[in-house]
């Protein structure tokens, strides 16, 4: 493959969009699962839903392009996912799972918001106005995403220093 | 291995970052050689030097934790930097490589975001101040690097298109 112009790496890195997203509709049920906190459960159901709308945009964008929607494989959130895989898989203190739990998810939303900025910056230059709304759409839900789990991992970790403090 | 404590995946982590350092001044010298744009070879040159300071930033909280630095292999960046190797041996014109190697050092940036985020909040909760204040100082470099790459992008782009106009 040649890269000759911005539009074949837009390209390459939309299909990329597509293949970790669809990952990522795959992982989080078995997050919601290993979560022991109710507001992380419900932050990643809510999640959830919006990453299956994001699909939905990406394929828009393939469409607009007079593309068919092509996944090409993304090793880099691959990578990613298997970590937390590995991470769920330990033997951990419920609040301690919790707290990898939400240090794994949110390398997954800098991984999209690296990726969507990226996408959004090269549709501006390709003029291509719809793609820029909708890749900031999800730009900005990504965002969002990963300011809650913040605020859910400094509640989580002072409610399980207070049970420990309240226990000793 | 069983994590009983934030401590325990504190340490953990640490050990992801110390491995991710490593392979990031490993693969930087290869970014610069393969960049055309001489800003974004001194943009990689400069956070060449951060990134070694870094590593001992590292070193010094492994060191008042009394534990002797040690890196765990970190499969989350392994797969971002195999993804930026993959693109850096297509064949493209420059300046649309350029713009490939910026975003896959995007993606770099933003999982040393995402993991420096998580790294201070939990030396936050453990009361290790001066461990906070190490990680700050990565953290706020590592968010400095990524927008100094986004204005890259956005320029060199904006040459790119001209240069194209011109030769039309």
């Amino acid at each position: 493959m040649r890269l000759n112009s911005l539009k074949d790496v837009f390209l390459e890195e939309l299909k990329d969009a597509y293949d970790f997203e669809k990952q990522i509709v795959k992982a989080l049920p078995k997050m919601i699962k290993k979560s022991s906190s109710s507001q992380l459960q419900s932050a990643f159901e809510e999640h959830l839903e919006q990453t299956k709308n994001q699909v939905v945009r990406l394929e828009k964008i393939f469409d607009s392009m007079g593309q068919t929607a092509k996944a090409s494989k993304c090793e880099g959130l691959r990578g990613i996912i298997d970590e937390g895989d590995d991470l769920m898989g330990e033997d951990a203190e419920p609040t301690v799972r919790d707290a990898g739990i939400i240090a794994a998810a949110q390398k997954v939303e800098h991984y999209e918001i690296a990726t969507y900025g990226t996408l959004a910056t090269w549709a501006q230059e390709l003029g291509m106005q719809d793609a820029v709304r909708l890749l900031n759409e999800t730009l900005e839900e990504e965002k969002t995403a990963d300011k809650k789990l913040t605020e859910i991992a400094k509640r989580g970790i002072n409610v399980g220093a207070a049970q420990r403090r309240a226990a000793a």
